[in-house]
């Protein structure tokens, strides 16, 4: 596998095209948004798609009814349109039930939600769980309703149906498996998670042409009730989950933050602290159980070494769930750069094994085998002879690659080609 | 068991005006002194008396003679009562032999003691195991005595007789104990320890209404020799201890501190390191084998983890062992401040279980429970929400809620509180 | 043993005097040179020297040839003689193969070494392994060559011989060893390393006038083929290692380095952190896999405890390896100090015992043996007390006297001392 060829900017630049494409559309956690959102990807990566009746048990919970919606406005006392859905996916309450009526400004109010300290944002809101109405708005029309009554419509329909969820699995030599997690169920919103979407897709079509020793499996589900079917649907796959990522906000410029898994120490924990390491003001953050689906992978029935990866921090920033976070809140280089973190993460995760030395005993004589200096004391390659010589030492079944990155201060591409040198020579197994 | 209904700042008075009434009693390791002391403590809390007699064997140690004395004084040249122990005991050296002569000043001075750096304060010295006579007087008073013959007097006896200490047990759910000692030898001297001993009392005084899950045992035991004997007698019963303390100096102004057991993680010292953090310069020690009786209950034949709290830190203050360290040293609120501890102390031991999630795959659905916002979103008591899903992630049988305040950040009385709520829903148990 | 009436500066003088008799002969790692060396080292402490044949296998190594030198000269177009092997050994390059002939300039300088960055100085190179030949010289001297035709000639020679090396065993009460590694495979070079030699010998010297508890054995060995075909020829000793260091750069004013074991936290390790903890500015080092023979012993292989004890930081000064690491560059002052820290590492190895105390369950009564003040508040010698306190409190078996020291703070020549006087008193075993 080699990630050195990919042209970084161009996939940026494609990344950016998908998450315009999907951008319009009015997705939830469940519904015709969801199918069309995976019938795209379907184009660019082979999907398994699963269809859950509503009513299904998931472990605690159950599939609710599914929700699809056409149309919905609130028109003023003077008969204009002043709230549109077709102009704006975030003005709809996320699972409003139908209504057709009309409603004094005062009753109209309990139905209203606004951002009044960002005045020309719209919020994203939802209410998946109790059934009501509502519309959302910015703080500075609010303010100005006037008294009347007021005319609102929503065309949507909560029926037995089913939710939607999609996985991209790529075979490796090892049936152990890799989990790349990444949630569907917002509407245009795209830092949370075109982004995540759009990294998963790109990573999936790269690891799709390559042979990975482990085996990839790209999960994309509705936030929560998704993640939460799909384990409770695969208990006997999860045993095979030795790694694993949840990706949201990932196209912002801020600087990383991972959040590790709740076991705190497992590879994938520290890949991420050795890799953030060289990138500037990187975060590591230890687990909480508040964020997106790692929530239910780091549930202590499961307990799965999968970490959180994202560039601002979960919540943390006003342009959170609100029509801030748009097309113009990511670009192509900030993506670009997070697809650039997730090959480096293969690349380690893929290379980092462990050997041992085959002559254990003392050095083994590195000069007869060209690997050193003949005239001692004329450092040249000094720093790939150190490498060599931490993989001697260190190599005795219990240091990784990665531990050895660590202890020697070496990195780890060098340690990978100095392995493979001495893997040829014999001197390690 | 809710102790915030306590007037703290009654409790105060009432353990000042207590440590008023202990105040003039001269008390020893061993003779009447200690009995009287233990008579006014038994009429506030029940007590189990010992007398040990003396010639019995503890461990290394034995028994001594009894102590007691019922007049002492100094005569100068004019036949002035210049040091008279009817003023004040510390005036004697504690355990001083019986003599009635009359010395020469050279010779008197090899019996006196004094605190030069302190000049009007009398010192505490003892001479329990070695005897001799001696008076102690302030430095100013034994720099002008004049040459000439004095007359002293010791009115004192020390015959086979018996060590008297004193226990107070209060049952709880549980035979497991938590041990509270405080040492009773001390004539009047104020914060070294009629404030541990008067805290003692006022803690097992308010147990004793309710039920709580540990049993509590207060020793009222003359130091060293006191707890070194009751260890010796109750062999048996040791195993049961499963957190403890010493309590001394706690009637000054100072900031906390507190001595780890030698153990150095047990759970009493986790739940001083949780609390004290939120207190103000206090500060949290190494175990040393210096001290009071946590020396033996932390000797390497027991090793129990019973730590030593404290305000002042042991020994390092001028005041101690002086007749400076009287009744204006310590104060109603500063006793108050020291129950208050003690209380959130026993609230925490209390409180510390270790909860099973019941739902451990997943999130459980705190929505349809009540238990979590309806509008995604709209963060009300986000704070206690987060607590629930601590507790939840985290309770696994391995993490206390002592565990999960410390991982979490979140107080320990929310915690409880939500672990409540928890266990209602038959989420945890 | 006491170490304390040894007249350190003595032995200074008589290490440096020891350096300037063996600093002029030309040493390798085979050869004459170094059977020249041991048998000046034989009259000072018994040696067994070994002759291992060329053509011996040991593990991954076989030993070469031997190499002798007699002479070596380059002669200018104008027949002077430009670079004498005579007047200082570097000027050859060591295991060059026997030449005799004309070269133009240009070629020569295929054979030259300097060091451009200290004009003034003589390299040492070295090419054991790959048969050529070549002059070391300064970059003054070589800049000025003129063009024209060189004479060179090599009178040395390379046939079948030996390796030779010397050890030299004090039996002590017990057969664990304390391996003391030096290498004897470098010319005319002081601080690399004459210096360890000379601090070997002289330890081994004041070693053999006691009776110590571990057994200590000296390696003299040319660097890595020595301690390689050392360890290949003991595999039966090893076991019995329980400590170690290899001895090197120890003649120069700078502030102690120790490099640690492989293993990171042996006893030896622990003892240099607890020495070098009050020598100003020395510096504890983890341990890497490039040095000195501490390569070989900590290979995984063997993993042995052995760390590496140096002034200057191993290469890390323009000297090293250079003219410039001369007779001035050492001192007897700079050797006697590095000799009393090896005193001192003897005397806590020797001394660094676990006891027990027999008298676990509470303190013992130290005042019944005359270890203890008798009044009360008197404090005397608190300091011995303290260290009889933590002695007592800590000999559970499971803490050394070196634990304990860095537990209490106590030095430990104190805590020898008061165990001393605790076992007398049978309160200790």
């Amino acid at each position: 596998m080699n990630f050195r060829k990919v042209n970084i900017e161009q996939q940026g630049k494609w990344m950016y095209s998908l998450s315009e494409q999907l951008y319009p559309i009015c997705r939830s956690i469940t519904g015709n948004g969801v199918r069309q959102t995976l019938s795209i990807i379907n184009d660019l990566i082979p999907l398994e798609i699963s269809e859950v009746p509503s009513g299904t048990k998931a472990f605690d919970w159950e599939i609710p009814n599914e929700w699809n919606i056409r149309d919905a406005w609130i028109k003023n006392p003077k008969n204009e349109k002043i709230v549109d859905f077709k102009k704006n996916n975030l003005h709809i309450l996320n699972y409003s039930g139908p209504v057709a009526k009309k409603v004094e400004l005062k009753e109209l109010k309990n139905h209203l939600f606004t951002l009044p300290g960002f005045p020309e944002w719209i919020p994203y809101r939802t209410s998946y769980y109790k059934l009501q109405w509502g519309f959302c708005l910015s703080y500075n029309q609010y303010k100005d309703l006037e008294d009347g009554e007021y005319e609102v419509f929503i065309d949507s329909d909560l029926n037995p149906g089913s939710l939607t969820y999609a996985q991209c699995y790529i075979p490796g030599k090892s049936n152990k498996e890799v989990l790349i997690s990444c949630h569907i169920c917002h509407p245009s919103l795209c830092n949370d998670n075109l982004s995540g979407i759009v990294i998963a897709v790109n990573l999936a079509r790269l690891l799709y042409m390559t042979k990975p020793y482990y085996s990839y499996r790209f999960l994309f589900v509705p936030g929560t009730i998704g993640s939460i079917t799909w384990l409770s649907k695969n208990e006997d796959k999860i045993g095979n989950i030795k790694h694993g990522l949840v990706l949201s906000l990932l196209g912002d410029p801020s600087a990383f933050h991972y959040k590790k898994s709740r076991q705190g120490c497992s590879e994938i924990d520290q890949i991420l602290e050795y890799l953030l390491k060289s990138r500037k003001n990187s975060k590591i953050l230890d687990f909480s159980p508040y964020g997106y689906d790692e929530r239910q992978y780091c549930s202590p029935g499961f307990n799965l070494p999968v970490g959180s990866l994202s560039r601002k921090p979960f919540g943390e920033f006003p342009e959170y769930h609100s029509s801030a976070d748009n097309l113009d809140f990511i670009s192509p280089f900030n993506l670009s750069e997070s697809l650039n973190l997730m090959l480096d993460i293969v690349t380690v995760l893929e290379g980092n094994k462990a050997f041992i030395n085959t002559n254990p005993k003392g050095e083994p004589q590195l000069g007869k085998r060209g690997l050193y200096d003949n005239v001692g004391g004329q450092g040249q390659s000094k720093y790939f002879q150190m490498a060599l010589l931490w993989l001697l030492n260190l190599s005795d079944g219990n240091n990784s690659l990665l531990d050895i990155a660590n202890k020697s201060g070496i990195e780890f591409e060098v340690l990978v080609s100095a392995s493979k040198k001495l893997a040829k020579a014999t001197l390690l197994k």
